[in-house]
């Protein structure tokens, strides 16, 4: 933490801001400039508030330095966190030089749709499943998924087409469900800062997908992947799947760039989630190809084989002949990065 | 909805779409224009997602046209829905020519401090008393609130001054907590779309306070509103307090124009949280002012006696003596609108 | 400038920054923390960009501290400062306890709508005219102002009615023409940082209204500020008119806060534009009342007599009734806060 | 335009809006809905501003349907714009299945420096220099280019590596400058709705690449240069650089999703700036790559041989040696996408 000082700011001022830090058991290092003072702060362990210093006279304002997570920083651990979820089919691994693909429905609707579905996807060499058994929307009017059935039916895919199973948790209840019968545990974006359910997902046995939240900065994104760490949960994975912003020609704006910045700060795997992103077809296969040559270590890509016929998000999954060439151009691309796609 | 062709789409292409309309159970208004054609869709009863007729060929966008919210629309109720919220020295009116005042600390500290500020607080004539015993926080490290034991204080505190009890929620546990303890529930921005919370909350007791998420839309925050009347609670109040734009120079934007906004499109209350809205102390008494000349039904501030040893939030909380300045001029503001602080 | 350096960074590339810190003719303060070293720098008059330290080995990240604004800044010149525009009808004071009201159509359209709209702002006591001549729009095909014989209109209501006039340039040519028939040369917000535009309105011998880019962050505004003044032009107000966020209830996003937040940095007054910052009439009576309310030095609102015939902006233009309405609300409002509308 | 009817509105006040849109010679289209009536517009050619509609007793809201551009239309012109540069080495095609690099500082500060990079630039096979002689800086402090000298080197840099030269202008003066000394005329994100620059742009006789302002829809985009072909200039190509949002892990957000979107609208080549788009270095290739996988028709690179020493903008400059290897990664993922970059 770093206080600015006004220009004018008195001796007295500047001495009685010293003091107040240092009554909070922290380190005061006054730097006095040609036009003004700061004064640096040490010794902060992230207990202490410090933007009250803000309102004492002859402050400008505070400028926080130090990040608050630890766990998930490569200050804690250099090297990048590479994941195996165990599947049917055998381990895949996320993060690395490997690239995983996830694909499926955005729901569980009936065992014919599903199973065609995992067929199609298991035959393109994909091997993790995605389909929503608990869906939060928008409205209480809408399909809210079909919960344990659908799940049981996730559960008959993996056995029958060697695929391991992703999907979302939305409370404690689903997510008691969820870890009994999927491989990977996913948290949604509107869930990101549900902060009860981050810590019960830290105490599950499973692997966690976290999904930034549509309008979390990378530190709020980075301290909620934290919550689920300092629970004891280590197997985590981040997704980006798009921000909220002024722009009308896509659903979500996709911020590619935070794959090269989580890389920077933190070594948990990132993910990303075209479908999402952009929310229409057409661009789903663009976003793909530029995900993975961004450096992503995976994408979650949603797959029907009658998109128009499909109870949710119909409008934003892609067929299973894309779902193909998709898969081609990644390993193309990731080749180019010395990577590989499992 | 309203799909628009491209301009060279085919006969064929227009007659396909609104065959595929008509497949739906709804009905199809071509309508030709000199460049291209547009279908108009009416007999939507919201359970059909019509963007996947934005896949089919010919087809340049979906325009959704009608909104999907019901009971909380002035269509089904033209009359605004005025509040009651009980407290031991009498009720206090939100909403119609009522303004209400809700104030107290970002978080429950200790007795004495609950006792010194809530005391303050019931000198300048607020009745509400507002303060977190579940408190989320981006940081797993963070202060958290002291559970039931803070309730117990409210409840203290509430028998001792005669005000009634405004406290968050965040989890179906401690909603069952609020739910004994407090006077009206409130459900925080984060949560604002978790669902699951929602629907305990509409199926609660007690009136609810619905803080707008940092990022959502009018559409959004209002379908949020609707969760809790389809379960039930039509006892329900919107709280603005801030959205998350690019600009720096407050922590949020705080979004004075959505007042207007929903009360053209709802007939549901809307206070405005100037503390959360600005995150600075000085800015807090300019925008309560602001606030309450723009037509809010009530306001939500953070107050604390000595904010710069408050464990949360203390450099946007004000002193009781800003308290005093802030009612004052509330109620000479609301006057000039013919209304009346209570 | 603050660099903060990586928790593993070595003594030697703490070193190296510093030599290359001193070698730009700056000074070094290193501030060894627990857990990393943060960099102080002292001595930027801000002809050095900083920013390249950033890829120095074992640096993470550089803050910046110190504010680039000078003569725009409280610390050049602590005192408000005042702007006194001439009239026909005497002096209109802007800032320090006085609120000014300037109103008129978005164009000029024809003789016989100026002075319609003109006779029926006089008569509501307010003072300044606005009306466009020159008219940036979105479209080459769109209504894009009548120029010069635009401006002589504004002349004749100027002499007919004793109102001052206040209108848009929008490159050098138009700069000539405004300078020569208006009161104040109006800067829009596409122009904010047209810094060849700035310049000249710099060394223009008329005030400047200078209205905020719809993404300019507070430092952009003030610095846009400081071109003007820097070139000897210290008759400049600010006006705030909206800032574009995901929000879309309304055209933009009124930012209210911005108000005391300019108060702080800076001595300059500044308006705020109803009408465009939301961008529909029914919201400009509320937000107009707001910005009073928040501690605006006026008002910029647009008028016309028959809305839905203006050939631009209609749906955000108020009628003379109702800016009979607002001129009434805005005096009592101004009068809680102390201050008087002129 | 589509005009939305509130649910009681009146059979009345349903045929005064029909009455009103006839007055206006267009085209009325009522369709009526089980819970509202919509009013289909048809004959509109754009002169008609239609919001005022939505001031009219029972309209909800208006809703517009056609897109306002023409000329940059696909509706206008199917197949894709190709541009051809002439260079002292040959034509450079932009578009179609070529991709074009332009690489250089993003100052022209000496005649060595530039020299030094031009020389390095032509190793790699890049044929299009870019380099600053106006530039446009957000404080009137910092240096502001060196003018026509530096275009003078520009074109020795020119002659003597074979190089076609792209470079700003930010008025009248400087365009009719850089008109004479460059191969394309650059216009800044600041300057795109900088519609009396646009249009000189449009007269010019030198092909024009035009960048996204910081916070331009995509149809301000195309509107802006709707203006460039309006006045007669069909060679632009479009620039996406980064956008506005609240994140703040990098400088600007660089929407790539923009790239097939504006391939569905129009016909024009759009290029990436990935340097500008983050902000930093070490963002540079992973977003160039990105930008090449998602299909740009080129890439705008900054590149400096000693970045610490640049007098502006050093912190988002590459090395040479890094050139190198992103004309390298381009060329391999140009090729998975059938293109090539010449």
């Amino acid at each position: 933490m770093l206080v600015v000082m006004q220009s004018h700011a008195t001796p007295e001022q500047i001495q009685a801001v010293c003091a107040r830090i240092e009554s909070l058991g922290l380190k005061a290092h006054p730097i006095p400039g040609a036009l003004r003072t700061a004064i640096g702060i040490t010794g902060n362990k992230g207990a202490v508030d410090l933007g009250i210093l803000e309102a004492l006279p002859g402050v400008v304002e505070c400028i926080p330095v130090s990040k608050p997570y630890k766990l998930v920083s490569r200050d804690a651990k250099p090297e990048d966190t590479v994941l195996r979820i165990p599947t049917p089919s055998g381990e895949v691994v996320i993060g690395g030089d490997k690239i995983a693909l996830i694909a499926g429905p955005c729901a569980v609707e009936t065992e014919e749709q599903l199973m065609t579905v995992a067929e199609r996807i298991a035959k393109t060499g994909v091997r993790l499943l995605r389909g929503g058994a608990f869906k939060p929307r928008t409205s209480p009017y809408s399909f809210q998924g079909h919960g344990e059935a659908a799940l049981k039916l996730l559960a008959k895919a993996r056995e029958r087409f060697g695929l391991g199973i992703v999907t979302e948790a939305v409370d404690h209840e689903s997510l008691d469900l969820v870890e009994r019968y999927a491989d990977v545990i996913q948290i949604g974006a509107r869930n990101m800062q549900n902060f009860s359910l981050l810590k019960r997902a830290g105490r599950a046995k499973k692997p966690v997908l976290l999904k930034r939240g549509i309008s979390a900065t990378l530190d709020e994104f980075l301290m909620a992947a934290e919550y689920l760490l300092s629970e004891g949960n280590y197997n985590v994975m981040l997704c980006e799947r798009g921000v909220r912003t002024f722009a009308d020609h896509s659903r979500n704006t996709l911020d590619l760039s935070i794959v090269p910045a989580v890389k920077k700060r933190s070594h948990l795997p990132i993910l990303v989630d075209p479908s999402h992103g952009t929310g229409l077809r057409s661009k789903v296969l663009p976003l793909s190809r530029a995900a993975v040559a961004v450096g992503a270590d995976g994408l979650l890509v949603e797959v029907h084989h009658a998109p128009d016929q499909a109870l949710s998000d119909g409008m934003q999954s892609i067929l299973p002949s894309e779902l193909e060439q998709l898969v081609a151009e990644a390993r193309q691309i990731a080749a180019v990065l010395h990577r590989s796609v499992n």
